[in-house]
């Protein structure tokens, strides 16, 4: 197939394929105006996606739950991800999906239930959510001040762009010159930070909490990890103090993978560095990932 | 002065001016992809600016709130938004501004104190809120059962695209076949509708909450407004029991000035029509507009 290769990256805008750099929301558009929209993003590592599947199922449970209905098939969506790689030629990719509500169709009145919705996608170089070298040294955390927004406001189930919080957090952390931060919701439960999941290990179990936070798919491969490993694995409450005295703390995301912390608030954990089952499951989801773990390879 | 004319509207993004139809946000923006913009509407009605200086000064607030610091200084913004409705033609306008975050300058770390922020403005044909036809008849309004997104989590008085929550509303109001919405906080007090701040009327004293809402420039006229006229004005907490056991309810916005409701739930108010304070409010507003009230002309 001969197609333009566009290595910063490559997109797809309500039908049309596009470099990512000429790829843009209309300023009118709700999708922007009203963050009314639903994304999810799914990995490319070494010629593959990762787990496409997952995050195309969550990627349609998103858009039920907001009632966003793109002309696009899941197995459409597969393929514009897929086509979206292929043109950008990465082996390792950062491959977002969005959902947009758009805007009213002419002559109805203002309304989301009278919008055009449609759907984007980009593949570009691959993030990483922290820099390899503070995953290395393991993250420095701070819990934020700002609590999380109510689930029962805007469900975080359902992958936003709602980041008001999450932002005052990092600029909380930059303010105390940490890298990044922990949310609590309004009673004190820890929830998520900007763009991951969050776990704690205590006598060797790892924990995550059950509210205020998105059903990561990361945190769905951790949970499979400490099976195999034989680890006790639980998704529940965390109140805030179980973050200050836990034996570990790590961190769980797409675009990142499993991210050890070495502090948390003035709290310095283990010996400064990345805990031994933080690294563990690390090294061991890294290791799966190269022999192939829920990978669809790309036909390039 | 000659120049294009864009009768659907005239747009300046970055620095450039363009159709509306032109302007848009990169997919990669953290404006868009984080919501991480703050943004404020000003109208334009007979050819004339209503409160422009107060609106720029809101603006102004809302953008040192959230360390967002574009390169234009508050007579560029009055300059890009006057610019905006010449090149558009339009006597009745709505005029938007948005500053963005934008995305991480090169080679610095992914974190929003490192990004380029930028200004963006368009002018379109004037939109309102509630069409003329619900206006007249009074809109027929629910309260929501999504609570509004907390003022800790995320600041209602930063004017923001947060919308989540009144989407929601929005759809509940749909489903129950009423026009919009007005949404409780956790607690239980009244804060605000869908780009609208609420108002009761209750023994000829006119109220509106002091939480969960955005400090409106059209709230601030309707204060002004009962202060001539003689009416009782309080910003105070609110108890959702107010709303049901009001005399009148009524609406403000910018893209719609003072719109009256007729219906709350279930609850008929006074005549299924209009109330006589809410209609003499909002016609004593429209003359005096007529009038120049807080107007600034332009020079087409």
């Amino acid at each position: 197939m001969t197609t333009s290769v566009w290595p910063d990256g490559a997109a797809y805008v309500d039908g049309k394929y596009m470099p990512v750099a000429e790829a843009a929301i209309p300023i009118t558009d709700w999708g922007y105006r009203r963050s009314d929209v639903t994304y999810d993003v799914v990995g490319v590592w070494g010629g593959s996606f990762f787990r496409l599947g997952d995050h195309i199922r969550r990627f349609r449970q998103s858009m039920r739950a907001l009632r966003l209905d793109p002309p696009e098939s899941d197995d459409d969506i597969r393929q514009v991800l897929t086509e979206c790689v292929r043109r950008s030629g990465l082996r390792e990719a950062y491959v977002a999906m969005d959902c947009l509500r758009g805007v009213p169709k002419p002559g109805l009145p203002r309304h989301p239930v009278n919008c055009r919705n449609y759907l984007a996608a980009f593949a570009i170089p691959w993030v990483w959510v922290m820099p390899p070298e503070v995953q290395q040294r393991g993250a420095h955390l701070v819990v934020a001040k700002t609590p999380r927004i109510a689930d029962e406001s805007v469900d975080p189930k359902v992958k936003n762009f709602h980041w008001g919080d999450l932002t005052r957090g990092l600029f909380e952390a930059y303010d105390q010159g940490a890298d990044n931060c922990v949310l609590l919701d309004r009673d004190g439960f820890v929830t998520e930070g900007p763009g991951y999941n969050v776990f704690t290990v205590t006598g060797g179990a790892v924990a995550t909490p059950d509210r205020g936070a998105l059903q990561g798919i990361t945190r769905l491969s951790v949970q499979e990890l400490c099976g195999e490993i034989g680890l006790d694995f639980a998704i529940r409450p965390m109140p805030a103090a179980e973050l200050h005295a836990a034996d570990e703390i790590f961190l769980a995301t797409t675009a990142g993978g499993i991210m050890p912390a070495s502090r948390i608030d003035r709290r310095i954990l283990g010996n400064d560095r990345p805990g031994p089952i933080s690294s563990r499951l690390r090294e061991a989801f890294w290791a799966k990932r190269a022999k192939g773990w829920h990978a669809t390879p790309i036909d390039y």
